[in-house]
């Protein structure tokens, strides 16, 4: 089979705080061939969605682990068509979710972080989010660490997100009065008319914290999944409830400073009892199963809104992925790079 | 029976940060008489020891609930001798421990917190610690919350006091690595020679928090109990290592500061999927029968080191009080009102 040509999102070199569009480009001149050698072990796949998250931002920077390779592409989460496979878990044809290239085209040589999709009636980029990473995330820290009980009061930070938006609904599911908070009037109205949060607000409007916090909770919080830290934490512990429970899941707030802020009130903690527990999602991935068999009916039956924000096009991508840093996204931010 | 004078340490006003000898008095002109009327349902002590707390400053001060009265006496745990009783659950004679005021005879109306002493073998004024709130507030921390695993590496904050000498030793009969630090070269060598801790410091020698940290635990640190708060645990933060869990038991750094500090280093909380758990040891009294099974032999056979630090006589309480905000006290300290 010839060659083609594989577009690809190339990182330019390490990046200081939130990633800009000039650290990326877009690059047209590799070419792969779409089979594989006899020897090999790996998978080649048509990449179809690729998932734009905010902690990929650490990857970008120049660290000990983890960090991307200046002139080679960007990674992350996608879904992605097999179209040829010489490891026995994958054949062609296949629908798979995972870690793959930003490009069209990638072969997987590591497929500990490559999945098969077994259900393919629902829609496919919805395995970058709510049957992926966010999915997994919104429900081991909210249904599992929060272990919530019917009445209880939820609050959501950067409840907008792909996590939040789920977070708030699972907590609804389990008869929880929740209130959200986002940094647009078209994030609080999707979160009140769409996605079913009692109450919603824009912290970009409050002068005061705290005050708007003793507005929805005059009772007090459970509950905070939080996504957000510095000052909006140091908000809501004066406001939480006797043996509240908080899951530590993101700090948006702190990413782009260079040292990060100092939180007040933790001695709150000690004086109502209240649980943080930091949110590590690859702990919980064992749970896939049981959270497919509560998530895919919901789905189904439409009991579920889960929005999504698909920029289409791989050379859209290096825009979605920054735009994350700036609350531009409305729902999970997805780059649709091929449809089938 | 006829009168007799009741000695009492009396709260003058309330009280800004820390308290002074001089916000509280010694009164000699009340008189009690040394049985109660029939138509009662209280208990008449005299009370042998009196425990001196940190908690008791927030008791000192001008709040919504759970002040102290000024002009009245200071109210505190303690151990106590029935000489009169009209509950059943008490007679004259017994032993007791539970909340009793700063005066040589009480009478406590409300017996809700008044718990009968059955092991009278053991120096009574343990009562006021390691038999006492202390002691199920270290283990409830440590045992129960932070489920401690043979080999796991644990760092004790003012490791001297009553509760953290405690942590320490419950640390070792757990087959841990224990490092404690406080505030002086005596409490140091206490440690580290009578309470079998493998290591201690002196936090104020120390330039560097971080830099001493790693120095005793290259490995980093799964289990964190905090009796101190602020830069100590921001420096810990660093430190933790995945799936750490802390134990937030009191942040005396904090408490005679006009506004809380903020604490940087929260985002290693989901780095490395750390556990934070604010401790009421009111929540964990049920677990007494339990913990003073396991405690009671240690104490016996000697295998528990408990270092109290006793102050002779009611008018001496002030002093001792006061100077717990200063780390005076080398080990638990009481006040010895009476023996007998």
């Amino acid at each position: 089979m010839a060659q083609v040509i594989n577009k690809r999102i190339i990182l330019k070199n390490y990046v200081n705080g939130f990633p800009k569009e000039s650290d990326m480009l877009l690059n047209a001149s590799a070419t792969i061939r779409l089979n594989l050698p006899e020897a090999s072990n790996a998978v080649l796949v048509k990449n179809l969605y690729l998932s734009c998250d905010p902690y990929m931002q650490f990857r970008m920077r120049e660290s000990k682990a983890g960090s991307f390779t200046p002139g080679s592409p960007i990674q992350g989460f996608g879904v992605a068509k097999v179209l040829d496979s010489r490891h026995s878990n994958f054949k062609k044809g296949d629908f798979v979710w995972g870690l793959t290239g930003w490009e069209e085209y990638s072969v997987i040589n590591t497929v500990g972080f490559l999945f098969k999709i077994e259900h393919t009636d629902v829609p496919l980029s919805y395995y970058t989010g709510i049957l992926g990473m966010q999915g997994i995330t919104a429900y081991a820290g909210f249904n599992v660490i929060c272990a919530p009980k019917k009445g209880e009061y939820v609050f959501v930070s950067a409840a907008a997100g792909a996590v939040g938006q789920l977070v708030g609904q699972f907590a609804k599911l389990s008869g929880c009065y929740v209130v959200g908070s986002a940094g647009s009037k078209e994030k609080v109205d999707m979160l009140k008319n769409k996605c079913g949060f009692d109450e919603a607000f824009n912290y970009k409007e409050e002068q005061d914290l705290d005050a708007a916090l003793k507005r929805y909770f005059p009772n007090g919080i459970d509950i905070f999944f939080d996504n957000v830290g510095g000052k909006m934490l140091e908000a809501v512990l004066l406001n939480m409830r006797f043996s509240g429970r908080i899951t530590a899941c993101g700090m948006i707030s702190q990413y782009n400073l260079e040292q990060e802020e100092g939180v007040r009130n933790l001695y709150q903690i000690i004086v109502k009892g209240v649980q943080i527990q930091g949110l590590i999602a690859n702990n919980y991935l064992h749970m896939f199963p049981k959270y497919m068999e509560m998530i895919i009916p919901l789905i189904k039956q439409g009991k579920i809104c889960y929005m999504e924000d698909i920029a289409e096009g791989l050379e859209s991508a290096p825009a979605a992925l920054v735009g994350l840093f700036s609350g531009r996204n409305v729902g999970k931010q997805v780059v649709a790079v091929a449809r089938e």
